[in-house]
């Protein structure tokens, strides 16, 4: 967080001036991020245009461009390091023993806030369809590689006998979209924080997936 | 639902010229959107301009603005009738007695129906800022019409005990995310046919309400 002089470092960090502008320039880029997501979330990214988005980040318009060259530029940023995100934390449980319903909310959770509680997260997955064709076809392979991974989690429940859902790819499915939809209705003002939520998200995402196998299976029994 | 003619109908049935016309005004309404829905979900809302509406519909562009004055309208209309026909199958199902489970599967697997299988469906639930203020405001008004009614819904199985989700407002979103996404992704190429995909959804949606409370409470016990 601290921010580097113009002049050379004298101490020990290897901080030398490109290294020093490159993080200036991600810092400013962030900022952008941060402006761009929330008017997006407000006006949506077809009313939205690169003005709006330079008088949210407090810059001129032709600074603006320095930084992006456009508001797809800048969904596709926030689209691309939302998923990489998401990759990574795959990764991180498809790799750990465990129940499998213990693994997907741990996923579930993290799903949430990075949709909710990231700067870059209110862009993500939607709006897809705003990207121009080649940056919307990496976007959708990076999107189908995580999909793919979570549903082979799900798959694995299935075999295993810990998840009743019959079909992994619908099962998979509606728990994605169960998650993604957050980023349409939270709202940082409202009386849950994002903790909460994703906590209560994940729980009923996996109940989903547990689902009937799970239900008592007497239901005429009361107690 | 009797359009009257303008001119004293002569057989039984009071089909005039003008009803005859309000008719084939209504089918060729139906053509276009039709039309609009496709091109909607293959290039976005944003992407898509009159005239390639006008184009999928076969019709000259000048013609298609006989019927609607705008993409803005086309979307509107079709939003419009989505929320009329589930207000009126929430309608039933909170008549009913029954489980509220039971009824909660049948309001989702209507839901599914209508976001895929309908003409109108497709655009439903999406792209709602793309509307001009005073039409997103009465959408908007519908939206939390249908969902407040479904939240009454979720509240009361709480309250009876039948469903174990321990807050109805995230809930019943993550029961809409998960129903409505489904706009997203469904394809009638694919190798699930609506009503099974309705079906599936319907139990995922369900089963993640009941919940926790259905979970078997000995984890432990792997009989």
């Amino acid at each position: 967080m601290n921010r580097r002089s113009n002049r050379p470092a004298r101490a020990g960090r290897p901080a030398g001036e490109t290294s020093w502008r490159a993080r200036r320039r991600a810092d400013a880029r962030l900022e952008i991020l941060r402006a761009a997501a929330t008017i997006f979330r407000l006006r949506g990214f077809a009313a939205t245009g690169m003005r709006e988005i330079a008088e949210a980040a407090r810059l001129s318009p032709g600074n603006l461009y320095n930084y992006f060259h456009g508001k797809e530029e800048i969904l596709y940023f926030c689209q691309d390091r939302v998923l990489d995100r998401l990759l990574e934390v795959l990764k991180t449980v498809r790799r750990k023993r465990g129940p499998v319903a213990d693994r997907l909310r741990e996923l579930a959770v993290a799903q949430v806030l990075c949709l909710i509680d990231e700067v870059e997260g209110s862009a993500a997955h939607f709006e897809v369809n705003a990207l121009p064709a080649r940056l919307r076809a990496r976007i959708v392979e990076k999107r189908d590689l995580y999909e793919r991974g979570v549903r082979a989690l799900v798959a694995e429940g299935i075999r295993r006998g810990e998840l009743g859902t019959e079909d992994a790819t619908v099962g998979t499915r509606a728990f994605m979209g169960a998650l993604n939809w957050t980023a349409q209705w939270f709202r940082r003002e409202g009386p849950e924080s994002p903790e909460e939520v994703a906590r209560v998200l994940a729980d009923y995402v996996v109940a989903g997936l547990v689902g009937e196998k799970a239900r008592p299976e007497d239901k005429g029994d009361g107690s």
